[in-house]
Formats: C-alpha cells, sequence, structure tokens
C-alpha cells in the first residue's frame, strides 16, 4: 500500500515535490505547540501549484490516507501535527505573492508567503496589511488563514479573517472552490470564506487567498501605566475601551514584568499587579489626545504610574518589555503557552483566577495578553524533567479553561483548537453544535481524510 | 393535510400565535422586492420565543412544510417572500433587548428589535451599534443578519456580520444551535456565526444574537464634491480610500442628481457627472485635517467644487440630497433598486457601463450608493403598465449584472440573492463552489423546508 502511494504521488509530482527522508520527516512531524502529541507522517510533499495539491488530494482519495497541511510549522495548538501514517502537504512551495493591487487595494497571494513579506510588499506601495499575530516574521499567511490569527493590531482593525476577501480551496476529492471576491461586500452565496478561516485543514486546503490592504495608519503615540490590583487595571481597560479606540491594549501580570526583568532589567515596577501598554494611532493631536485620555483613564483607575510618548522609538521601546514577555518567561523553564478569551468586564477575575490556580497548583503562570480584546496568554513555566511538577502544569491548564468557561469565553481566542484544546472543545459549544460542526465535516470531508484529529 | 397542519401548530402555539386571514397572509407575503415572485402562504406563526420557533420548525419537518422566516419585511430581494403553501414565521414578537452589557460593549437581542432600537438603546449608554441599513429606522436585527446588511458606515466600520459576537439559531429539525459567544476574538470551533449570516434562513432560523456595540465616534466633518467625469470622481475615490479612513463616501451619479433636483432643489450642479459625499469621524482637529485631504484628492482629480463643513446640521443638509436620492427616483416611476459591488477601482467602468446599458435599453436609470466600498444601486425607472418598457427594464437589469461579473464584481453586495439574483448566482460562484453550496444545504436541511427556492 505505501509502495502504491509512493508511485501514486510520484506520478503527480515532479521529483523534489516528494520527500521520504526520515530526518526531513522528523523535523516536519510538528508546530510549535508544547506538550501536544504529533503523530509520524508517511511522506512529505511539496507542491508547487493549485493542480498539484489537487492531485495529491485525489491520491489521497483514491488511497484513503490522511493528509495534513502545514506552512511554517510556527501553529501553537499542534494543529499542523502529523498523524500517523498521513501525508503531511507543505505549502511552503507556493510562497509567492500573485497580484498586489495598489488602487482596489487588494493582494492575491499564495498561502506559502510569510505574513511579514506580505507587510513588506505593502509597505513599499504605502500601504499595509494589517493583521499582525506575534510570528508575522515567520507564519505563514496560509498558516494565519487556517487558525483566523490574531495579535495585537486586533482590538482596532480585526483579526487575520477580517483582512480576507476570496479565498480559493482544494477540497478532500481534488475538486477547487473560490469563495468570495475582490470586493469588500459581498453577500453573493454562503459565507464559505469564514467556513474555511479557523477550520485548520480539515474542510479543505486554501492554495490562494485574496487579502485586503489599507491605508499605513498615521504614527502612533504609546502609552505604559501601571496598576496597583488586577481590579484597577480592569477598571481602566474597559474606561479605555469605552471611550477611546486603541490601535493597541495589551497587558502583563506581575509574574511576567518579574520574569522581564529578571532576564532584562528595564527598570519596570515589579510591585505593581498590572502593566497596561496602549497606543493611538488615530494621528497627529488627535493621536496625543486620544492617548492622554486613555491616560487619564488609567490614572482614574488609581494607576500608579503612567508615562507617555509620541517618539517612534521611544515608543518601541516602551513596548520592548511587552515583546519580551514570553521570552522571559521561556528562560524561566519549559513552557507551555495557553490562549483563552473573556468579555473584557471579566479580565480582572480571569487574572485572579489564574494566580489562584498558579498558588494551588504550585506551578510559575505569567499572564499576557491582548488586554483590550480579552485575551489572554496565560503561560505555564514548568520543569519537563519532574513528572510530578508536569501533571501539576497539566492540571493548571484544565483549571484555567474551566475558569473561562465559568466566565463565559473561550477556549481559544486566536490559536486554534488543534490537539491541545481537542478535548475542551465540545464543553464550550455543547452537545447540539458540536454535531453540527460533525455535519459540516462528514458533508464536506465524507472519508475523513483531512487533518483528522483535529479541531474535532 | 391543511388541517392536521393547522391543528399540530395550534398545539404549540398561543392562539394569537397563529393566523390564517387571507388579507394579513396578503400583506405578509411579499417583502420590499420590486418584481420577485412571491407565493401563497398556508399560514403566519408568530412565535414569541426560542422554544415556540423549536416547536414550529418541528411541526414543520413532521409535514414537510416549507417555513419562511420574516421580520419587517424591509428586503430588497425577496428573500423573505413567501413560497406557496409555506408556514410565514414571523419573529417580529421576539422583540426584547435581553441584555446591554456597557461594560464588555455587547447587547444580546431577540431578533425582531428594529436596528434603530437597539442603536437608541446603545446610545441611552453613550455607546454605539455601528450597522446601519438605509431601512435602520424600521428594519429588525434579525433581517439585517439574514441579509448580512450593509450601509453607509461600512466603509470604515464594517457589515453587519463584523458586529456579530455569537447567535442562537433553530435548525430544520427543532434543535437548537449556539455559536460564537460573547468574546470579540474566538476560534473554538468552525465559524458557524457567520455560515448563517447572510443565509437567507436557508439554513437555520436566528433567535437570538450577540452584537458588538463601540464606542461613539466623533462629530463629523463632512465634504461634498461634484466631478465633471465618471474618471474624474474614480481617481478622487481611490485616492481618498488610499490616503485617508472615511467614515463614509457616497456617490450619486447625474440622473439621481437631476431626480433631486427636480423633486427637492437644492441648488445641486445638474451637470456634474457624479457627486461624491465623504465624511470623516476622525475627529476634532485631525477630523478636519483628514476632510481637507480628501478635498485636496478630490480638487486634484478634477473636482468642479467642493464644499466642507464641520458643523453636524450642515453636515446632515448636505447629505440631504444621497438620502433623498432613492425616494426622488421613485417618483418618477416603479423602480428596481440593484445592488452590486466591484472592486473600487472599477467604478468608473461600471458607472460607464451602466450609462450605456440606460441608453441602449431606452431604461432611465439613475445610480448612487457606496462608493468607497464599490457597491452601487443603479435603480431602474420604469412604467410598470407599459409591458415593453417593463421587458426592457429587465434587460437592463441583466445587463447590468453582467457587466459586474465582467469587472470581477458581486452581483449583491448588501440586499442578498433572494428570488432576485437567484437566476445570476452560479453564474457568479462557478459550478464547483455551487455544488458546494447545495452539499451544505442538504447537510443542514435534509427535508429542504427552509425557505426553499431563495438564494440557492
Amino acid at each position: 500500500m505505501s509502495a502504491d502511494l509512493l508511485q501514486a504521488l510520484a506520478a503527480v509530482l515532479p521529483p523534489d515535490g516528494l520527500v521520504t527522508d526520515p530526518d526531513v520527516l522528523e523535523a516536519h512531524r510538528h508546530d510549535q505547540a508544547g506538550w501536544a502529541m504529533a503523530g509520524t507522517p508517511r511522506i512529505l510533499v511539496r507542491p508547487g501549484s493549485t493542480a498539484e495539491v489537487q492531485a495529491v488530494l485525489r491520491v489521497a482519495s483514491a488511497h484513503r490516507v490522511p493528509v495534513v497541511a502545514r506552512g511554517a510549522g510556527s501553529g501553537l495548538s499542534g494543529g499542523a501535527n502529523a498523524v500517523d501514517g498521513c501525508i503531511l502537504l507543505s505549502l511552503t512551495r507556493m510562497n509567492r505573492i500573485l497580484e498586489l493591487d495598489t488602487q482596489s487595494l487588494f493582494a492575491v497571494v499564495q498561502p506559502g508567503v510569510v505574513n511579514g513579506s506580505l507587510k513588506a510588499a505593502a509597505a513599499e506601495r504605502g500601504l499595509w496589511y494589517a493583521p499582525d499575530p506575534a510570528s508575522w516574521e515567520f507564519s505563514t499567511l496560509g498558516g494565519n488563514l487556517a487558525t483566523n490569527a490574531g495579535g495585537l493590531c486586533c482590538v482596532k482593525y480585526g483579526v487575520t479573517g477580517d483582512s480576507v476577501l476570496g479565498l480559493e480551496v482544494v477540497l478532500a476529492d481534488g475538486s477547487v472552490v473560490r469563495t468570495g471576491g475582490r470586493t469588500v461586500k459581498n453577500v453573493a452565496g454562503y459565507d464559505l470564506t469564514r467556513l474555511f478561516i479557523g477550520s485548520e485543514g480539515t474542510l479543505g486546503i486554501i492554495t490562494e487567498a485574496t487579502l485586503r490592504l489599507r491605508p499605513r495608519p498615521p504614527r502612533a503615540t504609546t502609552l505604559v501605566a501601571a496598576f496597583p490590583s488586577l481590579v484597577a487595571a480592569g477598571a481602566a481597560v474597559l474606561d479605555i475601551m469605552k471611550d477611546t479606540r486603541p490601535s493597541l491594549l495589551e497587558l502583563m501580570d506581575r509574574a511576567t514584568v518579574r520574569a522581564v526583568e529578571k532576564h532584562r532589567p528595564m527598570g519596570l515596577d515589579a510591585d505593581a499587579a498590572v502593566l497596561l501598554m496602549a497606543r493611538s494611532d488615530a494621528g497627529g493631536e488627535q493621536g496625543v489626545a486620544e492617548c492622554a485620555r486613555m491616560a487619564a483613564a488609567c490614572e482614574a483607575a488609581g494607576s500608579t504610574f503612567v508615562i507617555q510618548s509620541s517618539d517612534e522609538a521611544e515608543g518601541e521601546l516602551l513596548m520592548g518589555a511587552r515583546r519580551f514577555a514570553f521570552s522571559a518567561l521561556e528562560k524561566e523553564g519549559t513552557t507551555l503557552l495557553d490562549d483563552v478569551c473573556v468579555p473584557i468586564a471579566r479580565l480582572p477575575e480571569l487574572l485572579a483566577g489564574v494566580e489562584r490556580i498558579a498558588e494551588a497548583r504550585r506551578v510559575l503562570i505569567g499572564t499576557f495578553g491582548h488586554a483590550g480584546d480579552g485575551n489572554m496568554h496565560p503561560t505555564l513555566v514548568f520543569n519537563r524533567e519532574d513528572p510530578d511538577e508536569v501533571a501539576r502544569a497539566q492540571a493548571a491548564f484544565d483549571d484555567i479553561l474551566q475558569v473561562v468557561l465559568d466566565l463565559g469565553g473561550s477556549i481559544t481566542g486566536e490559536h486554534g483548537v488543534g490537539v491541545l484544546k481537542r478535548p475542551f472543545l465540545e464543553r464550550q459549544l455543547g452537545s447540539e453544535t458540536t454535531k453540527l460542526h460533525h455535519t459540516l465535516k462528514a458533508a464536506m470531508d465524507p472519508l475523513g481524510i483531512l487533518n483528522p484529529g483535529k479541531l474535532l
């Protein structure tokens, strides 16, 4: 069977499109998700065109072999992890920007284009591709689409899906559909674009995307504020979101601030319960005025320290602590980066819940993330050589998700379900909504060959 | 059979939830779409709760009777038109705002709430529900969701779907699913929220929605500019969209301007090829500065006349012509309001195409709409007593859709497919994508009872 499969794939792909070298397979079998299970792939294929992706899926259907699509492998939930015996389908060779329309403000890209490459190509023409997952320098747009990746700009400019006009997708049987189009408004038929976005390769494989470009926002004004309590910081977040339109509103808790200070002393207030970072890109005087309103909100909420800057270099310096947050925590041990989302008024309860869990389970948890969206990344730090500590970290991870569900939140805001959150999905969705997921999956992938065991 | 059905429905609904009066049925059997076909309903039901909607759908499934959901009946594509023998399901009694969370910035509403009522309730609390279809004063949120309604604010704040966090939906078999949630970011499972939005009652019936609220934008600065040619106006639109973030960017062509001037003389330039209206809500000095940049773009593109105002009353006066556009055209004869969308760089070609068609088919066509989104409403005006003119209008309608498809556009930007555009959908989607629509429809509504003959 394996020889048959190899032969069938060799017949439809160029020689360098097929890889069986065990070392290469090993390097490609998982993404960046800490302890998500990964299987052993049978083969790695690297198609160079939509037609080759179609051919691979026809072979996979004929042989009933699972297909797992992947880009840069920078995912954080195991969504791109291999399953045993699968065809790993790497889209990194499909890495061309096919069109960049500076008048109608869209780009047509292949899935293997790195997010940062599109950003750079747009910037060269005075335009902006907004979505900015933390991985933007190395993650591919295909992966961004498959997970509906978020980032820092979402609080004002939305998630990846909010910048997508249309897709080309190869279905399980090898047929090709085109969804959406090149217009910003389009209600001709069902919103299949959004159905594929965030579906983690379980419904089809995206082979082309038409993405929205925007004018570059004006230079931002940056603010950093320290708070003595979770409740005070939470009040500031609500006030800022109700009254202004920050282009960024980030948060770091005490554990994260201390890790940052330990590994890169920046004079941060290590006693603060929370550090908030906010930006306004309203531009000029309006940006300064909006930032001043945010500062006033922080002070009214009880901030012990507020600093503002309209200078770009200084603003980047202020943001440095936030950008270093995850790296700082990584220096403390093995990390497991969680990703949860709550209604913004529940942020203090979420943070308090995480602190409580850290104490009860005796695990270091640093929490940082996108306060304006209620989207937090509690990061568990543990010694992977200590089985007891690993077990306590696992328990803490489960505890956090339960707290999130109790607060009316989502078990994943921007990283996806993948393998990591799969056991928790039905708890969030309920049985009827889960059933509908299975109905759609069965209708669109009747043989169940597309990334089985992920998401659902 | 009919008596059986009536009896089954009477068993699950209160007496005033069932209407069989032929006059009432007649008044409810169609929406506002000009010449879309409408059938004769068997009965009108008016459930007051999700449980009653479920009960109706269980009865409908058992009897295999079609169900057509409707709100205010203000749709423009016949999506809510009755089909012969159907149960018309009016959601107007489910008209409560269940929750208005001023901290986490969302509202939970029933589908029968009028858009304007939510706007007013939000405004009372200093907040804003952004979506503003022209029908906002009387259309219901359920209808806005079913069609993914657009409006004037979309150019900056997106369509209805961009303000939806979650839904409760009753499926064809009477089961209830909940999609999304209360958080602004959420990638737990497939994006079923968006699948239902714009599905025109063919996949399920929305019984509750969690909608996003925003801070109220600052007071707007308004601009009106006249252009001697379509190309000049088109250049101004591109320049404005590339360089600024208008909160509104509307257009009226010569035929529309002349109709407005005829019925409500406002001193508009009746020789101008195009009138553009734009707004900035960047606020304060920044709003004035952004508006000045838009004015400069208009002048650089060859505008013959530009006027700006930061005064709210004066701004509304300037917008008056645009708001009166459709009414003015209606005074010229029977109208058929079309709704098409093209990439913004193709706007001059679209407008030229419509002018050419008007001439060739000898039909008055006034075009106005949302220039910043490329979303136009060519409005055919004809004498419905003249069969030849009706035939020419029908031919012109078809011609316009072909021009739109040739320009890479969409046959509907915000009104939906309904009955009106159904014959054109596959031409836009292609056969494979159409097939996928049918696959999903069959999976989710295997008996085909939900709004049959619409959209697909």
